[in-house]
């Protein structure tokens, strides 16, 4: 356990999206520190049931934005990290290890937004990816461009959250 | 985007589970903070398909524990939250929010643990939790036990990790 931290507290809770980028690559060194925090994520019995494609080709980005229908932040970030779901494992883990990796990715100073390939089976052919997988999803990455993220947040239909109140039950669920 | 901020960094990578729990029942005060980072995670478009059912009854929780082969975290703990899969929910979604609750969890000084209903019909049965809606996961809280946790890292087969190597690609997934 560590000691309590306010400032990771605050890191966690206020992790926000960053949908426009530099277009310069993130370096190999703020990379390599993503994904190594990627690796030390837990999982269901230890079992690490994922893979991770870091894509960064041009014509591999292009053709996995075809295969979602929300992809704009892929278009405009030079690295996509996709989590590969092994045969067993759960998109749970794979869901934790993605949160680590945008947490990681922004006490560093680098920008992520997930992405959702919506037609998964196209996005698993432009990877390699066999049936017995998944690849649903993808983490988008590159440092923000600081005035259009805000511009971003202002216009955001989705900034807000439901209340506690609309999502906790106590012991049981009532609906 | 927060600034860069190595103690968030290393929290992230560093984030373990413990096992033994304190007797005393964790504070309303953490468990609303707790909450309150799972409420502002990202989800999918923003969502927010899920629900969080509070398990602190101990019939409840004994229950609960009964629905899991490996749930003896879950006996220990005064406190488990049962992140639900709405109808079009993603357990990518409830990935991240429970990597959220934990990190944020273990900021505040509490213990996280996550468990699997491997037998999770009668985790929904317990729970009240219509046949359309996902409970598999559940995440369990409490003051570590300092002693317990030492030990039990040094006994637990599941501590190490798979080297990068054994998980990164490029570009493409070649196996």
């Amino acid at each position: 356990m560590l000691d309590p931290n306010a400032d990771v507290y605050e890191a966690v809770k206020g992790l926000r999206v960053v949908r426009n980028f530099e277009d310069r690559q993130i370096s190999e060194e703020h990379l390599d520190a993503i994904l190594e925090a990627g690796r030390w994520t837990g999982s269901s019995k230890n079992r690490q049931n994922w893979a991770i494609i870091v894509v960064q080709d041009p014509g591999q980005l292009e053709r996995l934005a075809e295969c979602g229908d929300f992809t704009t932040p892929l278009r405009n970030a030079p690295t996509t990290l996709v989590p590969v779901r092994l045969p067993e494992g759960y998109d749970w883990d794979l869901g934790r290890l993605s949160q680590n990796m945008m947490l990681a990715a922004a006490a560093l100073g680098v920008g992520s937004c997930p992405v959702t390939f919506h037609r998964e089976d196209d996005a698993k052919a432009v990877l390699g990816v066999a049936d017995d997988h998944g690849a649903r999803f993808g983490i988008t990455l590159g440092y923000p461009e600081p005035d259009a993220e805000r511009a971003g947040r202002e216009r955001s239909p989705l900034s807000g959250r439901k209340p506690l109140g609309a999502m906790i039950y106590r012991d049981r669920f009532e609906t």
